[in-house]
């Protein structure tokens, strides 16, 4: 066991010295200077996408035209980018496929899950829940007017929201880590407590996949959808992911119908009929230069032990907030995050009433994370492109950049970040 | 006048000569020995395009991370590229935004029509539309409960669909330029009679932009979609776009109301608020990598009038069909599309009970063009990449293909194309 307490820089370097992940920083080009903690946001970019795309760019769509569709496996690259994607949220590989964004999944799996339960109208959610599944769902609800969005307020951590599950409740949406405070709700046992509750459950994996193991299929989860640009790197508005169990893939029918998602779609038939399995939650044409980063930028998980990488993101996190705890309440710094590292995902908040201020004072001098109105202080802990000697530096300007006030000098005050 | 009947490959190759955008054939990098003449399935590769790219990637993502989201306007991107579109469509710069999928946005303003109808419930459209727009179509009444999809069977070239108009129509749903036959739609006309009959007229421009002129405009049309990939060129799968006029904009509402379209996106409050204007349809995270892609090859746009672009589309298809039309009986090639160029779009069908094996003989030569069940080779004509001296060329291919019966040789009996 570290003594978190008692580390120092020389302890962090000593931690990289035998981290088995060392050498994967090397298939990441983060800019020198820059300590990256906003991955949770926009992972960095795996050096393996340029010459990727620039494949897909000169010579498969320049020279194969559209021959590619068959000949460079474009029409099969949401499946394949899907296999790979389930093994880092622990589901069977034809369980999960590419598909457009993460609003969009929450939307075609709502829908499913509410038919498969007609005699239950409730989607449950969580007060605080990222905002664009909570709007697909009020979408949704007004449109077929027959479904209604239920949000219960929870303290951080909490799984009461599972207590308002009545026989009313088809499904409980819940995004397993909060993206304010890095919360981890525990998803076996919740998916658990809902079947118990008859209901279904839709995951909102976008902070898990990649950042730790998720075990789906452990679980019995029914439904999960999850982002390519964050955790997987896939660049900015890289297509999300979704997954449906196995045995539910059948009964399971999904309303945005497109041609992609058509049992035969090139027979060009009037009349809409679902693939088998998961290919019916395609909807149009897969954006194949978005989707072929997705697959470059992959690579990086190839080999990896997600325990393995759990173990580091603990590490690097514990490394983080030992060093600030130290100074925390001189500095006016309030931990959002649970203290304990199991209930956490790969992401530590601080709450301080000058958040933003200090936030912009930390990117300005390259430590990169972001700010959550009205005073949260978000960093993200990539294990696969961050050392602990970084994290160590970063929770040192931290406290540097309060206790110095730096961030109340007007150059730090730069235009602000968006996601 | 030209007099197609006689056209030979010199007069072809003099038209050439003459022709104001023989300059832009080198903006694309079309592979030598290849005459392109799919450019309606997926558009060659415009050579502005990987520059752009590598820079959003190394430049961009690689070196400003998250911070790109502002500082390289990625925001701003779904909306600047929409304004670039919308001149090519006749439409003003706000009232066109790039998102999602064609399939996508068909769902979306659908619902938004039927939202602004109370009082009707039927979508009209045509057997035969695009399957995609059917099955979105089919996929949102049977969410609702509430809407119903009416097909009319027509005649090739005619506008009988609006004859099914009641008061019962609360939208119609045409694709201008059918994809099999090239059969173009008056857009104008039948925007009139429609509203002459009370119902709303949603246009599928997948192969009209960038193809001919659209006065979405000056038809007061009330909704179009259309596609990023085809005479766009914006890569495989790029975005698609959307449009809906001004004085509609602030009482459409659609359903899938993702974080984007949000009126204020980053303020993360739990209730959906749409934003004003064309970015209430915007959804999830724009995948930035294919839209940068699509805004780079509309650079190939910038200076060209459509109307030129338009006569040389038809100088095009005339020099092709008149080459065909002398040995066409003879051959058993019947012309699927509109003999008056003015009723097609910038494509021309033939019929052939061995139209299979002739469209792989012809893409074994170089000549790439594709073929649609059950007998119907299609030719797409891209006015910014062809010649006339190619599409003569094409031609006399097709007819050589046929009157040799070299199609029956096993080694042009190559793996299918699918789109």
């Amino acid at each position: 066991m570290i003594p978190w307490s008692r580390i120092d820089r020389a302890a962090a370097a000593a931690l990289d010295e035998v981290d088995p992940l060392r050498e994967r920083r090397g298939e990441f080009a983060v800019p020198p200077g820059v300590i990256y903690l906003d991955g949770n946001s926009l992972g960095a970019l795996p050096r393996a996408v340029p010459g990727r795309i620039e494949a897909v760019l000169k010579e498969q769509w320049g020279q194969g035209l559209v021959r590619s569709w068959n000949g460079a496996g474009w029409i099969d690259l949401p499946a394949r980018v899907g296999a790979r994607i389930a093994r880092l949220v622990g589901a069977r590989a034809d369980e999960v496929i590419v598909a457009d964004s993460t609003s969009i999944n929450v939307f075609k799996l709502l829908a499913a899950a509410l038919e498969l339960q007609p005699r239950r109208r409730v989607i449950l959610s969580e007060d605080g829940n990222f905002p664009t599944d909570l709007y697909m769902a009020q979408g949704l609800c007004g449109l077929t007017g027959r479904a209604e969005l239920r949000l219960v307020r929870t303290e951080a951590g909490s799984d009461a929201v599972l207590d308002a599950i009545d026989e009313d409740v088809a499904v409980v949406m819940l995004t397993q880590v909060d993206f304010r405070t890095g919360r981890r709700h525990d998803l076996q046992a919740m998916t658990a407590r809902a079947h118990e509750g008859g209901a279904l459950v839709l995951w909102d994996l976008a902070h898990s996949a990649g950042a730790f193991p998720v075990h789906l299929n452990e679980a019995r989860a029914d439904f999960a959808v999850g982002c390519g640009y964050k955790y997987l790197n896939g660049g900015p508005g890289a297509p999300a992911f979704l997954y449906v169990r196995q045995d539910l893939q059948e009964r399971a029918r999904q309303p945005l119908s497109g041609w992609m998602g058509h049992a035969r779609p090139f027979h060009f038939v009037n009349g809409y009929e679902p693939a088998a399995g998961i290919a019916r939650h395609l909807c149009g044409t897969p954006t194949i230069l978005s989707l072929a980063a997705l697959d470059a930028a992959l690579d990086a998980f190839d080999g990896v032990d997600m325990a393995v990488l759990r173990e580091k993101s603990v590490s690097l996190m514990e490394t983080f907030i030992a060093r600030v705890e130290a100074e925390a309440t001189a500095l006016g710094l309030a931990l959002a995050s649970p203290r304990e590292a199991e209930r956490r995902g790969s992401q530590v908040s601080y709450r301080h009433p000058e958040g933003y201020a200090i936030m912009q004072a930390l990117i300005a001098a390259g430590v990169i994370g972001d700010f959550r109105a009205p005073d949260i202080l978000r960093f993200g802990f990539t294990p696969l492109y961050l050392s602990h000697a970084e994290v160590f530096d970063a929770a040192e300007l931290l406290c540097e950049v309060i206790r110095t006030r730096r961030f109340e000098r007007p150059e730090f005050h730069r235009r602000a970040l968006v996601t």
